[in-house]
């Protein structure tokens, strides 16, 4: 039987801690790295990336857009890239932030999702605008496979405010109606473990009071962007995720990727040990 | 100098009449023109439908996700189609539903809107949860080039409504402040023609008093799809759009995409006729 997603992620949290390696090869990283601007250079910069990761942490994810811009070259290389991450045994998460409805979003899915596609990966992140209910067919995708689903709920962004802090007819907040539809969407598909396998992305530094979520602690995997540079310390973590720290994939890209091709291995065995230190704080 | 894409629009919806050709190979539509489940299915599919449309509509609209599900050799299918409907001087909107922040939102732009990328189209399609400020770069990039963007505002679908009707601080919807935040942001652009070049994504079906739009007349193109076989007809397009109705791209799909290969030409030609004369009546 399949294990749901939700259970693996959990063990790898447990074992491997909850530092998420982003693969950004932007066009910046790449000429610090000494790659070209091009497809081999994304390849190149993912692979690295994904061998560092191996063994030291559990869970990588590549951002598509870095590799979108060299159109389907670019694509090829985030084929070999994701391979490569699932056949080194990391949660591969790939950040697409896919978002459409019917038929159009289940092909998204099985791109990402389907087991021996071209771009299958462990989980996708998807963009909730179109509604959470036109994901059902994603989340059932993902389900039937032991795939997870991380829906963007609360960005960190101030431009994402007046749009994410919008009042529903419910009272709450857009966000907190993402992650009650959602958390409800978990508990009817019979979850068996401890953790449900549709997760969220929730910023590390969005204040859980102003974003209207202080009432909720989903029993989901919740991907955090905006440890590192971006300004979430691995001390952070407790503080801003309090009891639902456990469940949280802290993502860090540029404080780990500017250590560059060779100092990359130590930046992350750093970083795991930091997170590790603070866990036992 | 580059003409700015909201004049082009203008000018090839005034010679050609509203009608945009979706090109949408999903699984059912390949089966029933006798093509493969591959990439080399929907090259097939999408240059037969560019083919048609060439010298009948303006606009075509490749849905990107189609082309996805087959990994990089999909998208290498999908330039094919772009560059055959370039060539062919068709208005190529790559519906594609892209949505971020910072570089990863600039690499998506890059991707679909630098002149010479890969997937060059002449307008893509994004989504605005993460606030339209997140949309800048995309805006200044297809100023730079005379291309377009079409942000989504209101979709038909009935999982939408309680995100994209819920109250922001202003007292408007969701869809009302998008639309008012991207009109401001054509008009700072200073346009110089009669409609901005960043247009929105509006389904036929949609009520604008209901969806808070009722106060709205933008002057830019408006994307609906929604024409068809989901439900609105020719007729429609001046009962639901009124006064905004000339700025209407009425995107149809499977209403003509189920003619078959043989039978396109010919239905694209009646509905290009149907619209003429619902516009002189």
């Amino acid at each position: 039987m399949t294990t749901p997603f939700g259970e693996r992620v959990r063990a790898v949290l447990n074992e491997r801690g909850p530092l998420c390696v982003g693969i950004d090869p932007h066009a910046a990283l790449l000429d610090a790295w000494g790659l070209g601007q091009d497809a081999a250079g994304t390849r190149e910069f993912g692979l690295r990336v994904v061998e560092a990761t191996a063994g030291r942490a559990g869970v990588v994810k590549p951002q598509v857009s870095f590799f979108e811009r060299f159109g389907s070259a670019g694509f090829a290389a985030l084929e070999d890239v994701l391979a490569a991450a699932r056949a080194a045994g990391l949660v591969v998460i790939a950040d697409a932030k896919r978002g459409d409805i019917g038929t159009t979003m289940d092909a998204y899915a099985s791109a990402w999702l389907a087991p021996g596609s071209a771009f299958e990966a462990d989980a996708l992140t998807v963009n909730p605008f179109l509604g959470v209910g036109a994901l059902d067919g994603t989340f059932d995708l993902a389900q039937a496979h032991g795939k997870g689903v991380f829906v963007l709920a609360a960005t960190s962004n101030p431009e994402a405010e007046p749009l994410q802090r919008s009042q529903s007819e419910t009272g709450r907040s857009v966000s907190a109606d993402i992650v009650s539809v959602v958390s409800a969407r978990n508990a009817e598909r019979g979850r068996t473990g401890e953790w449900g396998s549709i997760g969220f992305v929730i910023g590390a530094t969005v204040d859980w009071t102003d974003a209207g979520l202080a009432a909720f602690s989903p029993a989901a995997p919740i991907l955090a962007p905006g440890f590192g540079a971006q300004g979430a310390s691995p001390a952070d973590l407790h503080r801003r995720f309090g009891s639902m720290s456990p469940a949280v994939i802290a993502s860090e890209s540029r404080s780990i990727l500017t250590a560059g091709p060779h100092g990359l291995a130590d930046a992350i065995e750093a970083r795991v040990a930091e997170y590790r230190e603070v866990s036992r704080g």
